[in-house]
């Protein structure tokens, strides 16, 4: 059995590189891959996290595990935590958000609530969560760090690149992740020029050619 | 069979008139119709939008259609797009955005979800959606513009006047767009005689009534 | 029967004493109790209120016991409703926010939907709902006013102390209110040292025992 | 203005004719419109529903105009009740059941709650609701009857035939109703030879030509 | 401090009287009060538990004080068991009620789900939750037994009278129960009285004054 | 890349032996893990399905690749389809069922909902799905067949066992089968001593030594 330590995480410099691009670029870049649910959304649109998943699962209700976890995860992990769903309690706070700093954890993505907000938004400590919910926790029972964790509908392992913004938030194997980086090049390349193009009044049905498709299915005007 | 480009619109001034005032009075004055589910809200609280629906009926999850629409819809037209109340995938971007800006489209009701939140938040291009959502989407499907459309729980017309801020979204028919706009008006007269006497410690009580209707029913202070 | 008018609320100095703390830490303090569902949130990250419960129950899409409660509640009282959690009409607005401030009541905390959402937050009145919505109501039905109600899972009782900031709220039976501040006071002042210890490398596993925890139930690093 | 009293109903025998297909089938025929929300679901798997819609609007949790509509309702009439989708009340029981089984009501579609589930059943009362609540109404407020109604996510007119089912419910405007059924006997004609088509060992790709998209679109088998 | 064991319960005489009423009749009777969400529902339609509440508190997912819970209850007893609303969990299955029926205890209600339904509905052991679900529970935490508990939006004591069925779940507190029983007697008395007239052709418009009050608010029929 | 037509599947009489156990014991003998979403859920609770995992992930509201994929399945093969989780779209009805049981396909699990529900029920073909709808789709767009899908919040691989009755469904990775398998037989084994010892007036509390967990953490009786 592997430790839970000596994960594999990617070359920082692929990780610097993923945090220029956004989520839904990384996603599309990635084959449509490595999307979480919609729900978990930052506490501010302004945070955005980057960094490999030191990966947690927890009971719902329970941070016990959140606590070890935090002193596994290494400097500039992201701790990715599945709660089972369970919005109604908060197992993540301001004492937490502080150890996770002093840890140099660079953000956390939790499927359920955390609490404290205000002092988090405060923090700039990068949050993405289903919600926010004041009710407490026990401390009463284990769960895994760093094994493969459910979280959002998918699956994402520990090592994983793990991307956060605005609009949400993506991961990505740690395997996959330059052929990822190399078609988000591409796309924001392509974007550009599809931007000048619009600007010289061209259509997205031309630059697309989505107008051959519309043609082909027999869309009519009138 | 009508042409999806020669849709009847109101007259500009009225759309001018209208988007001096609020959803909730526009909902109000038009007797309690035209309200869209509240869960479409704009990206930002600050968001405003007013114009003739362009109406878009789309299939979940894909948005060749959109694309096509952009270039049907005529400068100070809302796109109103029902998409299935899917909100898992977001049909609606940045580039859309620009390509929608270029053509003087004045905004986006959507009850589905979008992305590139913070670039359309930056490019102030009003978006009423149920979600943000990084998910992609398909550009395989035909859909309707410019037919009745059914979203957020009503039937939208092509040219029906589309007024969305913080608090909602309402629509009324073109015909009933005179009527209502002078119920606007007095409701706003009334609502300013009404701050005036609050401001004269009267009650609303007194102020509408109210306190003969609960006489009326035998509610008891004690 | 005891008059709706003279219900027992806390002594102002304890009121003005839990407002220091926040949410959360009412809630632990009171021993995991008092939190309403997280649904219920402020229209505003910067709203917080505290003060003795008006308690009303109305209708869903009915306001005019709500109109009634305003002239019922006494200065620095918060008006907390219960509307069957119906979220698609906004039994509460501009208007009603300014009778309200003109009588001093000094927040609102209800489990449907409110409008004119932009205004409140101009007239900084702190308003704690499960959303925002434009739809009217009417004002046929009768309702009670500083009776037990049940809002958000919880019972709430006239005189209840109840605090509301960006996490959520929580309410606090009058009898209980001396002793969950000195718990308060006893959380706040442990946090504090917490707080140092972590800036001092110590680990929360050390700081709160989690170690020891861990150990007896046999986590394993590898 | 038209009286509640007389409005068009398709003639019995389309109705009768309608009442053969399914509520998909119908759908289909009527060109993928008509559908309601699919969480408006019968009591029992076996009720099924079929006449013209008697159409009304109530407040959530009132249900006077409930009654007064049992009475506007004619013999072979469906009761489709809008009340803003609120389903924590149960506007409608037994008593009222047996009212309109004594009017000749045939049945019920609402877009909430309905109590007395079981005696429903028994009484054999086609009752199509969102869930089964205890929790009673109130009987102050008025409503609309025979009026054009929201529910389930489409406009239902009065008039407009009603099908109801295990799959769900769908509505056809009287005017388009007998191209609908004329579509609706094209349809089950052409499922009874695919039917027969299968039992050849034909497969559904070659039926419906689905291979040839695949092949177009480039599907890849390896 | 109350011990668990020693808590009030209503006279057996009085449970079963109150065992010949549905939820619904019992809820008006008891004035609207008492009503659980109505997502509590039965296994199975035909399950009806009628008996006073051994009140359980548990952390969502943990199911250790549910066994402790069942050697606490006595004969005639009803689980009810608040566990955070959370339903991606099983606390709940085969060996417990086996167990539970081994105690003489009548049934459970529990706003999360159960596992095993299909043997539990064998069995005839009335279970009244809010889903069905097989992820396995943690055997961990500590919870309260026979203490005041949220459940479905209200609070119930131990030893307050719970009555499920079809519709939903209703509970009574002690003292209050002679009195809706009364009620309750009258009710069904009038509701007899009401199905009678309902065959004479009265409407129900006459037979509960209903005309009148539409006549006063000015319905209009054309 | 692999054929989609050669996926591993688990040796029949693996299948066979788990199809003897009950999806619950199958979770907790899998150390807790493959349950999918408790929302998936059998059209009728005598449905049982058991069989290796054909994959499909469709695009929502198109089902052009489900076609495909009753032919690509083989004779066992229960499929297992992602369609983004969208519910409003019925891509499964009465012909594709008996197309599938031509084949030999043994059930279906799926994401979203399927219609012709009483059909399907009748020819006794076990489906898995979050609903029924009535609702037409598109048959525009491909989805990949035998690719790994993340369904229910989880990630099933072609040729995973899948095992669903009344209470839900799990699946079982092909390599983890041999071991589940045994210690499901433990589990029943277990549970049987557990009855038999229920019935001689032993308590859980001392069959799983829960008696001491509670005393270990405190627990108090009065």
């Amino acid at each position: 059995m592997h430790g839970i330590n000596d994960i594999a995480r990617p070359p920082f410099d692929l990780i610097r590189e993923l945090s220029a691009y956004d989520s839904a670029t990384v996603h599309e870049a990635y084959g449509g891959r490595g999307a979480l649910d919609s729900a978990l959304k930052p506490l501010d649109k302004r945070m955005k996290v980057c960094g490999p998943a030191a990966t947690v699962s927890a009971r719902p209700g329970d941070n016990l595990i959140l606590h070890k976890a935090i002193y596994v995860a290494v400097k500039g992990d992201v701790l990715v935590v599945s709660t089972g769903g369970y919005v109604e309690a908060g197992p993540w706070g301001e004492i937490m958000t502080l150890a996770a700093q002093e840890q140099g954890i660079c953000g956390l993505v939790i499927d359920g609530s955390v609490r404290d907000s205000n002092a988090i938004r405060e923090l700039r400590f990068p949050v993405f969560s289903r919600g926010v919910c004041i009710k407490g926790t026990t401390k009463d029972t284990l769960g895994t760090i760093n094994y493969p964790i459910q979280i959002g509908g998918i699956a994402v392992h520990p090592g994983d690149a793990v991307l956060g913004d605005a609009d949400g938030v993506v991961a990505v194997a740690a395997r996959d992740l330059p052929g990822v980086l190399e078609k988000c090049h591409q796309r924001k390349e392509k974007e550009e020029k599809i931007r000048e193009q619009l600007k010289k009044w061209k259509s997205t049905l031309e630059l697309y050619g989505f107008d051959k498709i519309l043609q082909a299915k027999g869309f009519k005007e009138s």
